[in-house]
């Protein structure tokens, strides 16, 4: 029974890539470990580029950032 | 001091029913464990059913193929 | 298939009072919102007392504290 | 490669806030644990305070009678 | 620059089983979103099967009901 | 009434170091939003090296090769 929590950054991604992410995660869980996809839960959490940091920076100051150059 | 996350679809949950989680997660942990009402976090995350996924699947998909059948 | 966390210091509980966590938010969620607890998953998280700080301090040195006065 | 998650109330955060917020924990990491800032990685979620729940009573509760106070 | 966090119970997972479960969850956020592995962090909890719970009930006396039949 | 979880490595931090931390975050939030230190709670989750995945490799071997170069 696998709880598996995806935090990306929301930057247009469909509903179609959610569902193989889901998928995807849910298929690997029962490979390597045997676990039952019933009981697999995965939630994905999309996240503002203004609510992210990496490297001290916001990830929406970075984008910009790799924009100009 | 505790800390507790619940997390559910976002599927049309009254402010009342919010309130009721609350009080019913607070008033648990004072029953059980004699924790201080207090100090006592509840957090209600509530999830986009195209962002949580069971059994490999988009819980947007299994209500849609569940109200067909 | 609501998903709850409940995080709490690690001190001394039983494995009682973890199911007793366990089945009454099992519980709740059925009563105020008709989940399914077949769904349902809850995860406790022991911390300890030195990884906790509230109010800026470690509950190790609050406990302490507490304990003399 | 440290991972910080910071959770707040929604209550008109600035862009700049959360900048400092940032900044603020990814600089702390490094003062204390050495910890390089290119990995480490700080998420702020706002969550809406009819979601957030302290003593058992909502937030959104909490302000209201403060407010009247 | 993905964050996952996979929560399982802990019940003898071999160390190249973890191995197996990072390299395919970083190798999905590419296939799937195009994230770069260098910034994609995957966190694995153990959580005791006394801590965890499923329909109401501890995994632990499940594991052992199941055990039975 | 902020919650800042911390998650880094399990690598000989000592009690004072986690203090640190703890009082840190705590006068951050004091700082730039006005949050209230009583009501401020802070957990560090300590992770095994070969729990912890950056770009699709355990830590734990991360560090072993660092360590021969």
């Amino acid at each position: 029974m696998p709880f598996v929590n995806i935090r990306i950054t929301k930057e247009e991604i469909s509903s179609d890539q959610k569902r193989r992410l889901i998928e995807g995660v849910t298929k690997l869980l029962q490979d390597v470990l045997g676990k039952n996809p019933a009981t697999t839960f995965v939630i994905i959490d999309e996240v503002e580029t203004d609510n992210w940091g990496i490297a001290g920076e916001q990830v929406t100051t970075k984008r910009k950032r790799e924009a100009k150059s």
